[in-house]
């Protein structure tokens, strides 16, 4: 877990517009097992209610969805396209939240990554798994 | 298909501090076949990559859940735990977007919907199905 | 639906042995639309319980997979690799089972089938996604 | 892991005609993680094609679906309604097979279990979950 990696990782997360607005970072990173962990803030634009720090379901798949990501480019080296995404909601989450995302199949044409999130009590909530399209992207002919 | 009950549903819609700041409105909704329709404007910080309209994967997953639940509660009459959501990605999805979710069975414990995702040229870009459990919330005991 | 297209469908689907011991058929199938109906008789080895006829889980989702496999291969012309499957339970099932399989999507390199099952009573008891692996057969080299 | 318990749980399993069919066995319980072991000899019957010993899909899903019921129910002490399976495929499988069923949560109203199928070569050749409701059956009114 170089931090050199690390700052590697989050330029490439930090690209898209999405993940700048919620802040999202790659926390943690361990090469041999590709378990990548992503960190997300508070915000209060996140919260499902007013009055408490409850986070949309909409936020827990979203944060799976990119950290499951970011799990499967650190070893492909490229962007994926995401073919499918399942989350089980296991209890209410307190942000903010952090995913621990762990590759378990890269094929040649599909990878299977699973994402276990927690709150801000290191309580498990939410568990996905999200499936993508591991083919490199085309080469764009040259004229 | 009565403005009223529209505005009614926006009014739960809009509790949401989440769903406040996406912009998010139901925009047409059907009592006889529970179909009802969410509409999500476009917003820059919802972008995946800059330099197109591109919706990121966790939008497109969020309005699943929030147009899930939303054409849920109009039948229930009351708010729903989400026990689990999947989304199939069909295509790249250009904002503002539009979803009908469809309730497809409620039962006494157990509510399922589906939830189809358009993109703002009426191409079909995302299929969700989300879980609910259909009991009421527990009633507070009184003293 | 042309006599001659179902025997076709059924000679390939009879191919497996898994297919012929469960005694499944291809029943209806709707070029146009894509849509393939496939029924599966009752067995008393397939009951979930002794003493009723409510098909058993497993069975459901086979019969998913079956329907939905067929379905695709209906549109490619060729077998195909599935990626995976999710089955909603709607409510116990009794055999013989009749499932609609509809492609939702075929591209070049996923598609997705949605399956729909009814029971003897004609009632909705499943629903199942079958998302496979559109690309053709790697082509063996000749020497 | 006393055999005993092990026993209990066969008794358990093999009262469906199916299970019964199928020859399945719990083969290893482990009180407390909860991790459960299934497994499902070779039949002629549940080949995908003719020629090899490939388990057909629907059979992954099957024992899936058997192994995960299993072991939840060797924490509640009654059988529960599944609401909901999923199957990611990574490789073909040859049989026999095993899956090892480990329960995520159990809570009042839902329980999820994580299944991984592993095939003769215990290779990892599939990823379960299955949903189920966790009430209790409903007490019957006596006369």
């Amino acid at each position: 877990m170089r931090d050199g990696r690390i700052e590697q990782l989050n330029e490439i997360v930090s690209r898209s517009p999405f993940h700048r607005w919620l802040g999202c970072r790659v926390t943690a990173f361990d090469p041999t097992s590709g378990i990548l962990e992503l960190t997300l803030p508070l915000r209060e634009e996140l919260r499902r209610d007013a009055g408490d720090d409850v986070a949309h379901g909409g936020v827990i798949a979203t944060i799976i969805d990119i950290a499951g990501h970011a799990a499967l480019q650190a070893q492909t080296g490229f962007g994926l396209r995401t073919i499918g995404m399942r989350v089980d909601y296991l209890r209410a989450a307190l942000s903010p939240l952090t995913a621990l995302a762990r590759p378990i199949s890269v094929g040649k044409s599909v990878g299977f990554v699973d994402v276990e999130v927690f709150d801000r009590e290191r309580t498990s909530v939410g568990l996905g798994r999200v499936v993508f399209s591991t083919r490199p992207p085309a080469v764009e002919p040259r004229e």
